[in-house]
């Protein structure tokens, strides 16, 4: 209840996943590890976030599209297993849809990471790579991939 | 043998796979997971399709790559252990030679995903992401990246 | 001790590893498995390889980019754990900065591997993927990303 409580009063909502775009699922369990397929920023069935960081796009968009693709990605988990059961988060990687001389992937990814954090405390903390990529599905100005762990 | 029957209906033939490109191995496994290294459209020996993607090659023909790719990870596997052995399809990564406004990646993946999802049923669906890159080795047009649990 | 001989007989030096960039750890175990964050060619806090394949660099530093790459993913593991206790090198991602016909993205993370292979042997040999970005964190020509089996 806890995280669920943590998520209301940050006035995030948990909703029903987007379906996947294509033949993949949403979650896969592997033992205690759950692999989550690549989110993009998309918001009630609509792409908020496109195009490309250094030339449409400003820094704390980008941030804003990376913390939408993690909210997404919590709402793969939760309709998997309860939010509750994550044990820690392991490994992010986050795409960023740039031009070839954009530099500040770090700074973009953070907005993925820093909404662990504040939501999981020491949970949330995972390692990452974070890269600039010449195109993502859509248009999408970000994707993310996670892996937990599950208690 | 039920893996083997329908790949010959699809007239799939697995082969000895291609040898590593570099100084790294085909497959390694740890626990149950079985990694297998990235993977190029190759047949014979030769690169099938080379080139980008919103350039020089339509969707089907990007299709066709990642499908010839996702056969050369089977035969990957197969090099490792029996086909049958694999429990779950957990994690795959389409990584697609495009130009910067190629925005169907996923088109492209699903080459790959359905040939998984055909043969081996509910057990090959995966998790997915995939991303535009700006090259791929020997210009490639796709590269795909595999873990599956093993029995 | 072994490995600490070895690494010095090759003139490398495991030094505290740089930190994370941004909001994320360095390192993560879960089970055996442990996660190391993307790390850049930095030494000493200065980034020595910077700018793209294929226009600013030759294939020679693009080795020696990942090769220092590698060294540093060395000092992340060994402030988890002492560098014995590697049971075995799973998988390893190469992201080169490149232009978008580079097409040697396996001979630049080839720097890489090399390394592991050199220092542990059979216990160094990965599986592996490599592909060419559209950047890189601080326009760093290599960022390498991996996992390795604890005992």
């Amino acid at each position: 209840m806890k995280i669920l409580e943590k998520l209301k009063e940050l006035g995030i909502e948990i909703k029903n996943p987007s379906a996947p775009l294509a033949k993949y699922v949403l979650t896969k369990q592997t033992g205690n590890l759950l692999y989550i397929s690549g989110q993009l920023p998309i918001k009630d069935g609509e792409l908020l976030y496109s195009g490309k960081l250094g030339y449409k796009l400003e820094i704390e968009q980008g941030k804003e599209a990376a913390k939408l693709c993690a909210i997404n990605t919590l709402c793969a988990i939760q309709s998997h297993t309860d939010l509750e059961n994550i044990k820690s988060f392991v490994k992010l990687q986050v795409f960023v849809n740039a031009t070839t001389d954009f530099i500040d992937a770090p700074a973009v990814a953070d907005g993925a990471s820093s909404l662990f954090v504040d939501i999981f405390g020491d949970i949330g903390k995972h390692t990452r790579s974070a890269i600039c990529v010449a195109q993502l599905p859509k248009n999408a100005a970000v994707e993310i991939d996670l892996i937990v762990e599950l208690k």
